[in-house]
């Protein structure tokens, strides 16, 4: 059996001592994984840490906003770096998924890197959990917080890599998260991946094209809150398809609803949703986003699929 | 009430009165719609009418060979041509749906006048229904065989056009199917559209992907053939997802179920369908067409969407 509290110590200490005087920045993305470690960092090192939230333009709709007042609160000394423009002209005409997760990574980095060094860290904190080195090595998905795994040499970039929950699966980083006394909002957080909404919008990315899977993705959340499932979200392809619209025919967006059960990630089902709430989503998304036509249910488990369609 | 041997007893006169001693032709593509039709005319005429069968390559699994037998069961004149090879570089480069469906519409007639001339006929029986008319003049879909409303005319092919279900709504046709005593395959037999497999492989059509959405079709109607629904069928995407097949990330084919509850297809509602159904449904697809990693089932109705994908 895991004891969280007893990680959380031992954690605590090695975190001190690897540290010592000096400092640290930690990347924060607002998920449990990345919260739960700069919580865990700070509490270890105090002042000598600062946290850095990188707002992409792909997050969901509210997010750079509550991981900033959620950094705030934990009383952390906080950096908020908007990169919005590198971003979108970094995934600007690539299509193919790895080229949009490599353009994300870089783009990652290079900002993180240029932060790093105006506030002359020696150490990066990161979320990685033991899923995603699992699943990097396995070559399943090419992680963007697996640093060493995927041959990147963090030294490059000036700094080194500190992971405190690299041997932990998800329920076990959640357990942390309750003991760290973080609140629900935190420790029961959906996974969300790195690289958000550009793994969501199949095809080019653009800031239109992930506004309307943003709009989508408050609308599966907000009617799926209650379902206790692992992961809900929206995807937005890149096949049109034909509707009807006031009356007349038109060549519309595609979203797909993925909703999904898992322990861990490695595997899940999806999740067998009852009807009138997939109505309902299918309904309102139709209605409240005007270029939307269709909209589709997953109904692959992993495998053979993944859980994100890139 | 649509009392359906009244309405035999009048078209067989009407028919008889309207070709007199000339020769026609009637294209059947094993829908309901134009079976009956060709059933009707070949009842009426008799010899004087040939049933022309043009595969062009986007039939389901049996289909071609299910038709002529049919035909020829009937009694009737019948003729195979195969314009497979026509269709295909017609629908190569094409991706939008309307271009699709103009390209597979110009050789169908093509192919069609061809016949004709051959046959020295001086009028051509389709079997255009009443949806078909009000649709393509509310401009929802532009249907292939209403020519007359598209603005297309029938005398520069050489031929007459003769419609004799051109006021009938798709379960009074089935009611004269049954009337005429007509196989239950065919009375019962799920719509079809004119381009067939064309409109179910987004993007360009070629030979391979219409092998692979062939195929999943075969699946989607063995698995739903209990249900009672109005159509069922299967739609390979453009789009490509990641998925994981032998242990290994891969970039594969997406795969939309669709099965819809409807009267007239007019307006329709996405089924219900037990997930059971579903679930074995995307196993066996996922697991017997080896590029398909991802399965979706459509879970809009018409409107806002239509019911086939293009």
């Amino acid at each position: 059996m895991f004891d969280a509290k007893e990680f959380i110590d031992n954690s605590l200490k090695e975190i001190k001592n690897i540290v010592k005087e000096n400092r640290v920045m930690s990347a924060c993305s607002g998920g449990v994984d990345s919260t739960v470690t700069t919580f865990l960092v700070h509490k270890a090192v105090g002042e000598k840490m600062v946290a850095v939230f990188i707002d992409d333009g792909l997050r969901r709709e509210g997010e750079p906003e509550f991981v900033v007042r959620t950094l705030k609160k934990m009383g952390a000394k906080t950096k908020y770096v908007d990169a919005k423009k590198d971003f979108f002209s970094a995934l600007a005409g690539k299509t193919d998924a790895e080229e949009k997760r490599k353009a994300f990574r870089d783009t990652f980095y290079k900002t993180l890197g240029k932060a790093a060094k105006e506030e002359k860290i020696t150490f990066m904190a990161q979320g990685t959990i033991k899923a995603d080195v699992i699943e990097t090595v396995q070559g399943i998905k090419s992680q963007h917080n697996v640093l060493e795994q995927i041959g990147i040499n963090p030294e490059t970039y000036g700094y080194k890599i500190l992971e405190p929950l690299k041997e932990l699966f998800k329920p076990d980083v959640r357990k942390v998260a309750r003991e760290l006394g973080l609140p629900k909002e935190i420790s029961e957080r959906m996974p969300f991946p790195g690289p958000a909404l550009s793994l969501r919008v199949l095809g080019e990315v653009t800031p239109e094209k992930v506004a309307i899977v943003r709009k989508a993705t408050v609308i599966v959340e907000e009617e799926t809150r209650d379902l206790g499932t692992f992961q809900n979200f929206a995807v937005l392809h890149n096949d049109k398809a034909t509707g009807i619209k006031n009356g007349k025919r038109v060549y519309g967006n595609i979203i797909t609803v993925r909703i999904v059960e898992s322990q861990d990630a490695v595997t899940a089902k999806f999740s067998r949703v009852p009807y009138d709430t997939l109505t309902r989503i299918s309904e309102r998304i139709t209605k409240e986003i005007p270029s939307v036509v269709r909209c589709l249910y997953d109904m692959t488990d992993k495998p053979p699929s993944t859980i994100e369609f890139e």
